[in-house]
């Protein structure tokens, strides 16, 4: 799995086997990774020796709404007869163990657990059965939403726009069968949301091709592709993590706004 | 005023003054510029021996809806009691001539003219009063919407967010008394959107305030300040332009996807 990590100021790519715990300097460009492992430079560090950073660095985060049919439902809200998009800006984006920030602005945090689509290169206009062609792989996420805001705007875009709001990682995961994981979130250890991403109304490749048919996506932008039900509340101490079977588990807390 | 251009392969920011016809190119960072004027290299070009860009290159364009009040009436939207916000992709920005493309998804595309401000420094929580120390100027813009998307989605993005969607330009000028500006569209040379800034529900200091509180502003970033009413169709071959006093006119026209 790909990892993003700062050692001595300097942000590069790494290799991380799960079993083991040594990160591997990924050579070159992990956006122009021709096969499923990268070439790796031969050096070897530990996880003590470097500090992981969010695994991309979008230009944008495009999220699609009510695509799991039982948060549809849990909401109220009939399913789209197309995927649903709104935009958060990659301002919101922090690495895992990098805290989730109270605003004051809000009295109704919520948690979204999401798997992340990180796309690999340019798409534009991409048809779903070639999808693949242009994702790197997948990562797991954190739709942070200010409930009120969002009732309250009827527009989405503020209540999901905070510093903050996308906590992602902890690596990348290649050649997934991303249609069927088991997706966790948990709220101070305790299970909240428990789910696969077989319940997805629309699958990875027709979310990709949707898309592109508007906005061209660039490497290392990243799609959220909806939450399953059980979102629920967040407040400053909490800790909320997200596991997706095949990437891991990222893990993070709540700070209130200074 | 500041322009971008592109000579040799290489993007530049150069200063041009309205009576002549010359380009001054500046030398270093425009973010950086203390004074109303830039330093110059003292080379000097001819708009012939350049290509004029988009002014900046956003991280995101963060819109303000129903910001005038006879747009509100025109729409029979309620006024909001904030800024209402919204997002554009940094990949919906054109510049001057570079024409928007009108997408097989829509059936009724719709031009807005607006004042778009560019952000100067990074801007996170910044109060009214001292929003201009984070302002580098204004420019013209068109924020160009697929008025029958926007309605069947409720959420505005996709709607918003097609690739050239966002033209802007033709060059950022600081200084201006920008609350006191007439701002007037013409379709194929018929005036169709005719008002003044002063109509503006949040003045520009209100929403710079409003928008820092929520994400953190960036070098370049752009906030289109709402449409005056008279927004209308736009066919393929259409000419459109949108003159602000003191900037100048950015014009542009309508190709149909191919």
């Amino acid at each position: 799995m790909i990892i993003r990590y700062e050692r001595n100021g300097k942000v590069k790519h790494g290799w991380m086997v799960e079993a083991d715990q040594k990160v591997r300097v990924i050579e070159g460009d992990i956006y122009k990774i021709q096969s499923a492992k990268p070439i790796m430079t031969g050096l070897e560090l530990s996880l003590d020796e470097i500090a992981i950073k969010a695994p991309s660095e979008p230009s944008k985060v495009v999220c699609i709404g009510v695509n799991y049919r039982d948060h549809a439902e849990e909401m109220g809200i009939e399913l789209p007869k197309e995927p649903l998009m709104f935009l958060k800006p990659s301002t919101t984006v922090v690495g895992p163990h990098e805290p989730i920030v109270y605003p004051k602005l809000t009295a109704n945090l919520h948690y979204e657990g999401e798997l992340a689509v990180i796309i690999k290169k340019e798409a534009k206009r991409v048809k779903a059965e070639d999808a693949d062609d242009y994702i790197l792989g997948c990562t797991c996420a954190i739709d942070v939403t200010a409930r009120d805001l969002q009732m309250s705007d009827g527009q989405w875009t503020r209540s999901k726009s905070f510093d903050t709001f996308c906590p992602l990682g902890p690596a990348i995961a290649a050649k997934l069968d991303y249609q069927n994981l088991r997706i966790v979130t948990r709220l101070n250890g305790e299970v909240r949301q428990d789910s696969n991403t077989n319940q997805m109304v629309f699958t990875i490749p027709q979310i990709v091709e949707a898309v592109s048919a508007v906005m061209t996506l660039l490497p290392g932008d990243v799609i959220l592709t909806g939450t399953p039900p059980g979102v629920g509340e967040l407040k400053p101490g909490d800790e909320i993590s997200v596991s997706i079977e095949g990437i891991g588990t990222l893990s993070t807390h709540v700070v209130a706004e200074d």
